[in-house]
């Protein structure tokens, strides 16, 4: 049997297992070492008490023939879609129907599947630097071409970087995808509504698709959109992917949505149109027993008054977090970027290879960092520090930083 | 944007999406119409107290920072992975590395996701009745050719019905890949080490892989295999998924197991041998971000002495409800093939059209079952009925048959 070919034109491993490894082996090499992880995206603060309750009592409604549930609805409960309208949408303005929102594990399994619906030959852009996901997904199914020099030869980049102070312009060509996330992982950037709306209008005019990520929006204190559908005319082009695991602390929880708008078509056989939403029914359906059902119920308890306030003070805790480590390393005379509606922080490395401030961090520091070029060519330069520690072992990592 | 044209080719909607719409438009028109669902293989009975007591403790793991859990590891919690190699395999004579089990959300969703390791051309088999997963997914990926008279242009189709006792013969050409699921969902026929035998040879012989799905394995009281493992060579060349889902009443919960071991290899470029367990890894590390903590926690509380002893009379309560269908079937005269090591009973239906047998079951007894057809062309004639109501309920549903 012939595998696919593709997997052997990935570059490495996967980020996060690389970074994991170089720390393993260094623990493994100086055990007494007290590493501080400023590395990937993890959460630290507990759960909110109102969202371990509802599990514990959907849990129990499991024990009596009576209540306990099977297999949920393919696309999620009831009333965890209705709350995430409710809150996330019409709150702010955005209408939805019932059936445009999907309810996951993760946003990273959707970003990453939503590719199934495209054709093979799909042309793809992302800004550069960018989560790897989306990348990669699409290279093992075999649209990018080859990497060569730390390039993917068919994938459009649209670089973000100190020059143009994060704004990523659209294609210059033809592009049929374009994959967004802002709040930006991995640089914290954001974009204002008029910095999106040219992705929108050129989604318009090429016939393209955006698929959005919005797994960060919960830390947006500024004037910024939360959602791509606040820029008129998205909702005709866009695609936006959530997640409930840096707004509620739901890593190890795992709960997601995803929202396709019926308005959002690709073009079928004879040019005929095709809406996604259709097409990812027929996913789901076919690919997916549905998200627990106790998680469910605790997803659903972010949005009551009690949750959201409770999962709201563990995002305060992490902004001030971000806040301090932009601060200090300001102060340090580190060039940095992100880290105001954003967990993540951006900062230029004193050296141009990133891998190796990577690797001097942890040697010197005991920090654990992620490396910009592990994030595309455009991240060659800069490492990222995220705010998801603890406020003790932030303060600490930094006074580290200071000292190096 | 071009869309995924292979979409475009499956017919009609998932086959239980069908079922559930027909189910829905009879109860409009007759609402009062007590309708007793033995089609969809769900649960009904509540979750082991073990299982629900291990979910709401880790649920209380979860409120405090020293014990919380974020990102689990990749492939599952060394508890749950251990505890599987332990009971399922172990125990039963044979050996697993620790690295060669991967914990997911479910076997419907490994089962269809392992095809992505295949090359565009794989040549894949399937038995004929089969569970629609296996050949959607593939249809999806574009292996199949095309939809045409009921049959997919470039599948393998290997028949399995009352003219062969449903033991089917491995392909007469070459395939890459050949799909078994045993138990059989839908047939409920088992297979012996001897009738397997053959599949593992030719495995070896032409340099395929089976795909082996055990999701009913704790049905299985005769001296039938419980796992492809029991079949020597089969480790070389199969890979095999899991679920808790009918050992344990997960449907709602949502865990499963696969097994890759490093010996099952496919061939890459140039011929270079490609483990699929490092594809697999790469592939989930890329794609997913594991199963929910107070889940995981929830499914190695089975395998505790108690929790495996309460998991268990679910499952003979089933196993009696099958007993019963099979008995009271042949009373009435019917050709029932099944439910003796499996919660289905596959029946020949009185006419050659089972959509028409579905209908009429419908109507007249207002029982739902499964038209044959619906899994594949040698489906055809025949009705699946699942053991997964309650008691009274299947009593009440044979008793209305009996009446048609």
């Amino acid at each position: 049997m012939n595998v696919n070919p593709n997997f052997e034109k990935l570059p490495g491993s996967y980020l996060f297992a690389e970074i994991a490894r170089r720390v393993k082996e260094f623990q493994a090499a100086d055990p007494a070492a007290d590493i501080l992880k400023l590395g990937i995206g993890d959460v630290t603060r507990p759960l909110a008490p109102a969202v371990v309750d509802a599990m514990k009592r959907a849990a129990d409604e499991m024990l009596s023939a009576g209540t306990m549930r099977g297999y949920g609805p393919d696309f999620g409960y009831d009333f965890l879609v209705n709350a995430i309208i409710a809150h996330d949408y019409t709150a702010r303005g955005v209408e939805l129907e019932f059936d445009e929102v999907f309810i996951s594990d993760g946003a990273k399994t959707d970003s990453s599947a939503i590719q199934e619906l495209f054709s093979s030959d799909a042309k793809i852009a992302v800004t550069d630097p960018v989560y790897p996901v989306y990348v990669d997904s699409n290279a093992m199914a075999g649209r990018l071409g080859e990497y060569k020099d730390g390039r993917w030869t068919n994938l459009t980049y649209l670089p973000c970087n100190a020059e143009n102070n994060f704004v990523p312009e659209p294609p210059r060509g033809h592009v049929d995808v374009i994959y967004l996330c802002y709040p930006n992982n991995p640089t914290g950037t954001t974009l204002t509504k008029e910095q999106l709306k040219p992705f929108v209008d050129y989604a318009h005019r090429e016939g393209a698709v955006i698929v959005y990520d919005a797994a960060y929006k919960a830390f947006i204190r500024s004037d910024v959109p939360r959602s791509i559908y606040e820029i008129d005319g998205a909702k005709d082009v866009a695609i936006e992917c959530n997640s409930f695991s840096k707004t509620a602390g739901f890593t190890g929880m795992r709960c997601a949505y995803s929202v396709l708008p019926h308005a959002v078509k690709g073009r079928g056989g004879n040019g005929r149109p095709m809406e996604l939403n259709a097409m990812w029914k027929r996913r789901m359906g076919t690919r997916f027993n549905g998200v627990s059902f106790p998680v469910q119920r605790a997803a659903a308890a972010v949005f009551t008054p009690e949750g959201w306030a409770q999962c709201m003070e563990a995002v305060e805790y992490y902004l001030r977090n971000a806040t301090m480590i932009r601060s200090e390393l300001l102060a340090m005379g580190y060039t940095v970027f992100g880290g105001i509606d954003a967990p993540y922080v951006w900062l230029k490395t004193p050296t141009a290879d990133s891998w190796a401030f990577f690797d001097e961090l942890l040697r010197k520091a005991h920090v654990v960092g992620t490396p910009g070029a592990g994030f595309g060519p455009s991240g060659e330069g800069y490492l990222r520090l995220t705010a998801f520690n603890t406020n003790e072992k932030t303060r600490e990592a930094l006074q580290r930083i200071k000292e190096l």
